[in-house]
């Protein structure tokens, strides 16, 4: 099994926390929250041995069959915000990320809280999440 | 100071381990090993919590003045090769890389063995660097 300070230190250089708001006509926005590591196709053992440690998300192949320059890319990603709660803040929680990911870690762990609180599901809430979104993606 | 596995991971994503061969007239090509990290400018602090961990190297800013489209870069290099010998190689081979990389890091012990013997100063050891190198790419 890898070392989760090994995982921290990959995830720090190449994955990914992202707050998603879909936009959609009539409807409240919805907010998600994932968390991704993308590689090329020949890695997918080590996103195998990462998925072990944080024992949730899938794994899935991208074949960019439009792009042909493209190389073929495996994705593992967490979506489902049970996930994301349990397993994936917890982690980073205890073995906390120490490059500029960090910050993106900070707002991930921030609309978490709100989500918890149904925040998410106004459209003030919504609002404060967007606006969080731009103050981090400055700093 | 970081966790040294987390250094290996984030190595494993980031870093890069090469193996160089200088092309210059009338004279035995110079073949040298590098370890680099680059990564955009505001991650500059990790850099210098890496260097802190390995213990050699050197940090240096690229401007990248001549692409408007490209950020400021900082890259954390090591050329020295009793540094890579003393410190790098012993680092890796204490906390192992686990995924593709370890393929270059491979390579570039084999070189650094062959470095040891002086092998790199003959035209023969040159052409066994340059084959070897080869078959790593392709691997």
């Amino acid at each position: 099994m890898l070392n989760p300070h090994y995982v921290t230190g990959f995830v720090d250089g190449e994955g990914c926390f992202s707050v998603s708001i879909g936009k959609k006509r009539f409807r409240v926005p919805e907010v998600r929250l994932y968390f991704e590591i993308e590689l090329r196709e020949d890695d997918k053992p080590i996103l195998e041995e990462i998925q072990k440690i944080l024992d949730c998300g899938s794994i899935h192949y991208l074949g960019y069959e439009r792009y042909k320059k493209w190389r073929p890319h495996v994705k593992f990603k967490v979506g489902s915000y049970r996930e994301i709660k349990e397993k994936i803040i917890p982690f980073f929680q205890k073995y906390p990320l120490q490059a500029k990911k960090k910050k993106q870690f900070e707002l991930f762990c921030q609309v978490a809280e709100m989500m918890e609180r149904d925040e998410h599901k106004t459209l003030g809430g919504i609002q404060k999440i967007s606006e969080l979104r731009e103050v981090f993606r400055k700093a």
